[in-house]
């Protein structure tokens, strides 16, 4: 399991552990784009740790065969990370970081025997990550005190969220950037269809949109609609106010720059698609180093294989779009064939309700000290937590936010909603910590030396 | 996986379940021994149901060949029973019993699309059965609305309670009934290490106590030893003030009946010896069946094997004594040792603090609805919860009682603490009850019918 550290603030007897719970994708992804954590750190004495998920990015449990077969990645589990997590933390209470130990000795110069407990640690994540800080608080509140949980659709289950929330969410935020940029998509994909019929039109949109590889026939011009249907998805989730490179590198406000050549959706279809693909040049091309168009990955800096799997096993996301309440293709949720499809490719059974059975779904009132963060511009606020559980089990709106926003570094370009839902964590983690201190560790007034 | 009901009085729609988390034991024995429930289950309008543990009974997940290796007995884990007892709480919910589904057809006549969660449920269990009980709220809130945990020696463990205090309240039991009952047994440890120095000696004792298998050596002496040791422990465990059979049949208030004939602690040898062996007539031949004294095993009605396997992976329990602070011989505590009869026994490495990490050892204050109750009279006392953590995590004391007198039927010769206890408990499962209906279930206005 690798991990990263910054010790350098870290008051090792009592100062809290600020711990990302990483998620799907190398851990150096997401260290890079949680500057909240970096900012706050001096202020409260905190060690920062971001731990990678186990079967990302170089956690693999059993080497580079970690993925061979369902005996060995069967243990690639939520439960299993937070356990992962578990351990972790108690071993940097007890034996402090490996620098620290260099420079003072022992365990980082503290009596460990009373103090195991002595240092609070806040979990912090993002997306998937934050579904993971907020259940780890869930499961393990003796572990860890309090959670920032951003963008972390814990509802976007079978039974608690419809399954067009998402879509519609996505579709929202283009139309509301641009109608004619979201009428355009709308049109965009039985024009595909139409412009791709013959083997003439293929190779035609091959060159025009000038793929790495030509379309063929159906299954590719398939492909095709679904990694343009994910490019949408994903510039909505990172469609910061500023230029960053989360995802992909990207300009600031990127909707809006996708959005800038789609102009009129009644254009002929080769000038339609023209315009289509000017707008994508933006999210797979921002940089000009791109030669052609590969629709092979959508998110480059993920790893869509580790989440595949989980995603047909115990992530199970019901999914469903229209074209009429929504911008995207007519897809119903089948859970039948998305089975099918996840036996077929990891020969697995996927589980409709094994999440809601292990965290609880939406009977998480007595649980304590969460905060569920959600941007309105972020298609995953559709599955998040939208309103307050109980007074130490709250959410944070922020209209103005994509994805998890909230974590990234202060930037000038932040909307007032976002500087003020950093205050407020800041405010709630003070609380929490000064709450542990006062009563939590009371405990240790009862235990023996034995 | 087995498990028991009655479904007589429950009411179907949103009556609560009350589910016994079974232990270490075919479910039947704690069926029959746990009168307490089903005498409170028509007033509440509750399903009784007693699950068994897996790998106890008949719950054996892979069958004759559930204990053949670690590879299949590796799934022997409390998270793995409670993961189980999820699944059947879940289960009974959405479905109902079979045999009212057989009476009223559908899944009990109730729809349940809104009405997963609309019984309440409610765990009990005594000694490690109060232990997963507890831990089944600390971890599943949204399954288990509230917990009865009898007996439950959830700070047994590895920093949380003192080696020697299991010996020392079982020794105060005996030194409180007699001084020189206690005194004899104190004795009796050196007595019989004499006795038994020579050939012949053993012979006699053989003879003497009629054992089954006459002592050959030094080995045979110390199982002896210990399976007396275990005999005065189980004694006190069960020292009910009636005629029970838990454990074993037994008159009431065994360990008076015990100690009667150990009368002189400064017999000699042979005399000594005797009043010890008619002592322990009470224990192994309280029926008058047995015609010689088997020392194989302590406890016929439990399962020793998993227990076994479960006490060197998770269930490290510290136990020492010194025939200083209690009447037991000197036995230090030395994890390395019991390391090695674990790798030996079962091929397996005990944790010394996985117990903790999972369940929070101390920390539980974030925790809600548990009611820790501890007899006094109990030597399992010594690692239970004893006082308040919180408004709603609460201990019960009762000072008369033995181990989960509590949870077993009323008798007449109960004494008034436990008749007072259980009222606390219908009251405080009430409260529960009534608290879940009007808050928690708010939660389902919200969620779509997808």
């Amino acid at each position: 399991m690798k991990y990263l550290y910054q010790d350098t603030y870290w008051e090792r007897k009592n100062g809290p552990i600020f711990f990302y719970t990483g998620n799907e994708g190398s851990i150096e992804s997401f260290c890079k784009n949680t500057g909240f954590m970096w900012e706050i750190a001096e202020e409260f004495g905190a060690l920062i740790v971001f731990a990678e998920h186990r079967y990302y990015g170089e956690s693999m449990p059993y080497g580079s065969g970690s993925y061979d077969d369902n005996d060995k990645l069967g243990y690639l589990t939520s439960e299993q990370a937070l356990a992962d997590y578990v351990d972790l933390i108690t071993y940097l209470r007890r034996n402090g970081t490996e620098q620290h130990r260099r420079t003072v000795g022992g365990a980082g110069n503290v009596n460990v025997t009373d103090d195991t407990f002595a240092n609070p640690a806040i979990a912090f994540g993002g997306s998937y990550g934050g579904m993971l800080a907020a259940w780890f608080r869930i499961k393990y509140p003796a572990i860890v005190q309090g959670s920032i949980a951003s963008s972390a659709p814990i509802w976007q289950f079978t039974g608690m969220t419809s399954c067009n929330a998402f879509y519609n969410v996505t579709s929202s935020v283009y139309m509301k950037t641009s109608t004619e940029c979201g009428l355009t998509i709308l049109k965009s994909w039985s024009t595909i269809d139409s412009a791709t019929e013959t083997a003439h039109g293929r190779d035609l949109i091959s060159l025009r949109w000038k793929l790495c590889s030509p379309l063929k026939n159906d299954d590719d011009v398939l492909k095709l609609k679904e990694w343009i249907s994910e490019v949408y998805v994903n510039l909505a989730m990172v469609n910061y106010p500023y230029s960053a490179n989360f995802l992909a590198p990207l300009p600031g406000n990127p909707v809006k720059e996708l959005c800038k050549p789609m102009k009129n959706h009644n254009e002929q279809t080769f000038k339609l698609l023209d315009s289509v693909f000017n707008g994508l040049n933006v999210y797979f091309n921002y940089t000009g180093t791109s030669t052609c168009l590969n629709i092979s990955s959508s998110t480059p800096s993920l790893d869509a294989k580790g989440w595949g799997y989980q995603a047909c096993t115990e992530m199970v996301m019901p999914m469903c779009s229209n074209g009429k309440d929504d911008i995207f293709e007519n897809k119903p949720w089948n859970f039948e064939d998305y089975a099918k499809y996840c036996q077929k490719t990891y020969k697995v059974q996927p589980s409709v309700d094994i999440i809601e059975k292990i965290y609880g779904g939406k009977h998480i009132k007595d649980s304590s000290n969460i905060i569920f963060s959600n941007g309105l511009l972020d298609p995953w606020s559709s599955g998040g937590v939208l309103y307050n559980i109980t007074k130490t089990v709250t959410a944070v709106i922020i209209p103005e936010s994509a994805h998890h926003l909230d974590l990234r570094a202060a930037n000038v370009k932040d909307p007032e909603s976002v500087v003020k839902a950093r205050k407020f964590y800041k405010h709630r983690i003070k609380k929490w910590i000064s709450h542990y201190r006062k009563y939590s560790l009371r405990d240790q007034v009862d235990t023996f030396s034995a």
